[in-house]
């Protein structure tokens, strides 16, 4: 029978995610697989724990990846945190805000949205405003927003959130490990990420946190969390515990990846990791400008890993990126929701946000266009 | 800073999984990462699809990996398949059919359980006594319990539910590609496994499948499934819709390992792979039994992959574990629950089932003892 992993091409990924993969993180996925409870895997453990709370700028006890993708980073949040008929703010703009609606809906809280136009942020007044007229138990906004490229203000909303008693939850799946994350500053209850944006690694794990004031609200539930696979207060004893009681079997070389994805950000230096992305942004920027093409989203909101551009009149979305993948072997992401046909998304996220990558994409888009 | 990863060393992994890992599945897993749209991926996850199929026995269109691992294959088994109070019974004589109740219990379900004893299997009079009296939606078994080491009598249970509304689901966690499973003969409704046991493939991921009967219980519910991440609703369109619509980013590279995976199984043939796993059982009960350790299941139900041996008196458990990890650089199970300290579970499973690989342990206990 023909082996269909013959045929993968080595394609640049530069879309939405997942982003290019470091070799040495492909090589340490290929390191050969230890138990879940052998004391040199407990070892690797504790040192991606110990990495993960460098990077969040937290003391949080509570900080492990979660066995799944960055959307079950986002389930195990939402379903150890939120008890039925709990009251949730969401704040949307964009894919993932309505995404996380969807979720506490699901788990039968009592949810309130604020929705502010695709492509711009999260307007902080009106978090003031909402946050006056009720009570919530749970606040809940993405960090940097995937489907259109924006930043919100993150630290000004945990500013308002200081002595009320709502939990603070960030959705990081796009910013973690390429822009700065201050959790205990900036007042962050909860927050969730994904490995295949700016970690530079494969898909498959979802780093977590949880403050100790969100920790307090799990163990205060009145009902078990309903959902045994993501139960953290089972999860904590098998990271965590002086027992390392078994809980389920851990993905074990996708954990080897995500320590050496850590490991390099650790070597070339926090700040370096973030210089790099902003640079490769405004290389781009720069170089689409040339080209005629601008960018959805207005300069002081923009992300640097995530970059929505506006389609040139005349352009056929889905042939240029077709052809991008075809011949160039370039991936790049379509428009999501109301943006589809309408903007391009081009990622510089981690391994990535090289110049090399902008110019051949630059090079790509001018000979296409 | 010192990389941990530099410490792993390769051990024999003969406990109750992850089992040994072939090299080419190592391989596979360090091949450049592709968009989860590529369209050289979505080849990729047909040609799973496939050889699932075919491995199965089964046409169920619904046949897909699930993006965790087998523990999280239970989680979606149950939460798409039980509504709040439907009658559930789960047949149990191990840890992972107790699992299963706290599962079922954890999602409003009235749940019902009958209980053997541990290293003994299900009776079948008892299921046949027990659905007389009530009209059940669903009735779950473990197939091969990790725990103790028995094959439950799933065929018979499959008869017995033939013209019933029950929902029959089917844990085939250590059993799926180590034994035969028949899933349209044996009358199976829902199944779901891991990777890091009989597929020799590192633990992430839990292959699923859910007949049409299973399909039209899930369409049929009055509320939404409880959990966006493991929502299959959503899932099945991605896996199988004809617009591949983007629900959450697969783990890629997790995939190409499983792909690869089920490709050696093919390659080798199904009938070859599971006589292998009997041959090696075969040597390693008669090796055992040259240095006076017996088995604790009757030969009648013993699993050739999961082996539960009854420690020798004298012998210290932990201390027989802990040097046999640490100089002879195997792995081996210890027992849980109540048969903590008195057994030790020996895997067969996948590419550890090798002559080898069974004498190396025999001659390392011989020492030991």
């Amino acid at each position: 029978m023909e082996n269909v992993l013959d045929t993968i091409e080595e394609i640049t990924l530069m879309g939405p995610g997942p982003s290019c993969v470091h070799p040495s993180v492909l090589t340490a996925l290929s390191k050969s697989t230890l138990g879940h409870l052998d004391p040199s895997f407990i070892s690797i453990m504790d040192e991606i724990k110990t990495l993960m709370r460098g990077l969040l700028h937290t003391g949080n006890q509570l900080t492990m990846p979660v066995s799944g993708t960055g959307s079950a980073g986002m389930e195990t949040a939402f379903v150890n945190l939120v008890e039925k008929a709990d009251k949730v703010l969401v704040l949307i703009n964009g894919v993932f805000g309505m995404r996380m609606q969807d979720v506490a809906g699901r788990l039968g809280a009592d949810v309130d949205t604020l929705a502010f136009e695709w492509g711009t942020p999260v307007v902080v007044d009106d978090v003031k405003t909402a946050l006056a007229k009720k009570d919530y138990d749970l606040v809940a906004v993405v960090h940097a927003e995937t489907s259109t490229g924006v930043e919100n203000p993150v630290a000004e909303i945990g500013a308002l959130l200081k002595d009320k008693k709502a939990i603070f939850l960030v959705d990081a799946v796009t910013s973690f490990g390429g822009m700065e994350i201050r959790m205990d500053d900036w007042g962050i209850d909860a927050l969730y990420s994904g490995t295949q944006k700016c970690l530079s690694c494969p898909p498959g794990l979802a780093p977590l946190s949880f403050s100790d004031k969100a920790v307090e609200k799990l163990k205060n539930r009145t009902d078990k969390v309903p959902n045994w696979y993501l139960d953290l207060t089972m999860l904590m004893n098998y990271w965590d515990g002086a027992t390392r009681a078994y809980h389920h079997t851990a993905p074990i070389n996708m954990l080897y990846g995500l320590y050496q994805a850590l490991y390099l950000i650790h070597e070339e230096g926090e700040t370096a990791v973030y210089q790099r992305h902003r640079d490769n942004h405004t290389l781009l920027v720069k170089g689409l400008a040339e080209l005629g093409i601008d960018m959805l989203v207005d300069s002081a909101c923009r992300l640097p890993m995530l970059n929505s551009v506006n389609i040139p009149e005349g352009a056929d979305d889905a042939a240029v990126r077709s052809t991008l993948l075809k011949e160039y072997k370039i991936e790049m992401g379509a428009g999501l929701g109301p943006l589809a046909g309408k903007i391009w998304r081009i990622g510089l996220m981690g391994h990535t946000a090289r110049p090399e990558n902008v110019e051949k994409l630059l090079a790509a888009l001018k000979a296409l266009l």
